[in-house]
């Protein structure tokens, strides 16, 4: 089955990796790459999105979206993650091509409203740019096939504090809204992608694979690796936004549960993801109120890591 | 090692098995009872606090507590979990003794400074009594031996919410005030109350061993039984506040790791308790602010269910 995808993305290391899948899969259609700051500021993940396009020899439509949160102030990328150019530091080539002249909102309403029911939206950034999607057309919700987000951690514990996850922290205020929208959503979280480990040797097998562009996701790889190293203490990467794809394609590796989500807003939770599994009571009412959503709590890790590196090298 | 406590709960089914081996354990020296709304509506912790201790045949003080919440509104009783008298609709006989006129705060204030640095605070309910000590006597944090407190959930998840556990979330405002008061700490939550199941068995020797107490720690316990039955499916009942008990004079039994606690106060984590490791770095400082506490975080849960019959029995 092939899926029409509007990738909205930060890149970032694994967001590069992820696009490429996105690029290269049979079972992909991408419509468009939208942008957003997260890991990198979002004229940086407009150059990245364009450059890693032109890498694979396509021509694919960026549209730039958000420059930082709904309300709260923004974080500082972290540049030790990603690097300041979003891709570990490395150099990089000119890119020749322009970014669509409408916002990433414009553009997946747009998009959506030409193919209403086929359109899936696979987010792996801060969510700001859904958020304004809906603010725009708020009938989005029963026009998209469905939403991926990769981001949120049920059981897992957070990345950016004990509790919450980076692209979640980044804008808790468009995630809560994003979330909690009743659009059909699955949420490709920490529980999942903490599981998947890309090793220097699945490295080694997509450089080779992908020519020019796996020069950049492999010299990319190898700063973010460092990092995961020296805080992690692991030898490999988890590739997070790929995990969205591997969700998309490859469910049956996933092991999911259906369930409401809320996000904090604020407080020491702030930009937490809250779970509460379908049809378990809770005494406040509230926890059962939002709509159901699927999230990730369970994953053959290795056997996600293979189909990445199965479909890139 | 002798440990003289002050044992601050509102009975409660858990609470009054707690209580039987705080009355009975030869290495606790249990100087008074403090009580709290929670499971019960305080009046009813107190009148069960002294009959628990009467029909142990010990004259023990009980002083009367908090009504309700510092900042919030009170949450109704649990009726289902623990009758509404608070051990399992039973009959229970009459009370003879009366409550020490002191607030619970007061008497834990008195009973630490007439011995200080010998005394330990065993809170198993809302943790009003100890945030209202504080404010009475903030020179309570260096004059305490050490505070145990049951309650929360590092990774384990809430009970009354999807994050949140029943003793923290009763007064979120109080937790985070005595979690953070900077003291010797323990947390003994459902990270390893949930690992400890007592079951039919294990009562009927405790009921065998403890005469009229027994029968009543029987007799609530089968009602207790059923809220399990019906809500998770398991056939026994999770101790949560012997928990406490069996941390201060067992830790050998647990696994704990220092760090910092935070508990949040609103929003859609209201009771969260919130660990960061010691050591960990995160984003925002805020993490690495709060005094550094012990968590629980595992358990020998058969070892502790055995300690608590064996202690019984
Ligand atoms: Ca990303
Ligand atoms: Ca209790």
């Amino acid at each position: 089955m092939s899926h029409a995808i509007i990738f909205d993305t930060d890149p970032g290391v694994d967001d590069a990796q992820a696009i490429a899948i996105a690029l290269r899969h049979p079972d992909i259609e991408l419509l468009g790459l939208t942008t957003t700051y997260g890991n990198v500021d979002v004229e940086t993940a407009t150059h990245n999105a364009l450059l890693l396009s032109e890498l694979a020899g396509r021509e694919i439509p960026v549209a730039q979206g958000a420059a930082g949160p709904m309300v709260k102030p923004r974080h500082a990328p972290p540049k030790h993650i990603h690097g300041g150019n979003g891709l570990g530091n490395i150099p990089l080539p000119d890119v020749k091509g322009k970014a669509d002249p409408r916002s990433a909102a414009q553009f997946i309403v747009d998009t959506v409203n030409a193919r209403p029911g086929e359109v899936t939206l696979v987010a792996v950034g801060p969510v700001g740019n859904l958020a304004a999607a809906l603010q725009l057309a708020p009938d989005l919700v029963d026009k998209v096939k469905q939403v991926v987000v990769m981001g949120g951690s049920i059981r897992e514990g957070g990345n950016v504090t004990p509790v919450a996850e980076a692209n979640m922290f980044n804008d808790p205020d468009a995630a809560a809204r994003v979330l909690t929208a009743g659009w059909p959503l699955a949420l490709v979280g920490l529980d999942v992608t903490h599981r998947c480990v890309l090793t220097p040797a699945h490295m080694a097998r997509i450089e080779a694979g992908q020519g020019e562009l796996g020069k950049v996701l492999a010299g990319s790889y190898a700063f973010y690796r460092d990092f995961y190293q020296e805080f992690l203490g692991i030898d490999g990467c988890c590739p997070h936004d790929s995990c969205a794809l591997a969700w998309l394609l490859r469910p049956d590796l996933f092991t999911t549960a259906p369930g409401h989500l809320m996000v904090a807003t604020e407080g020491a939770a702030e930009g937490q993801t809250i779970f509460a599994p379908q049809g378990r009571g809770f005494i406040e009412p509230r926890w059962s109120q939002t709509p159901i959503v699927e999230a990730c709590l369970e994953v053959d890790g290795e056997a996600v890591v293979e189909w990445i590196t199965d479909t890139l090298a």
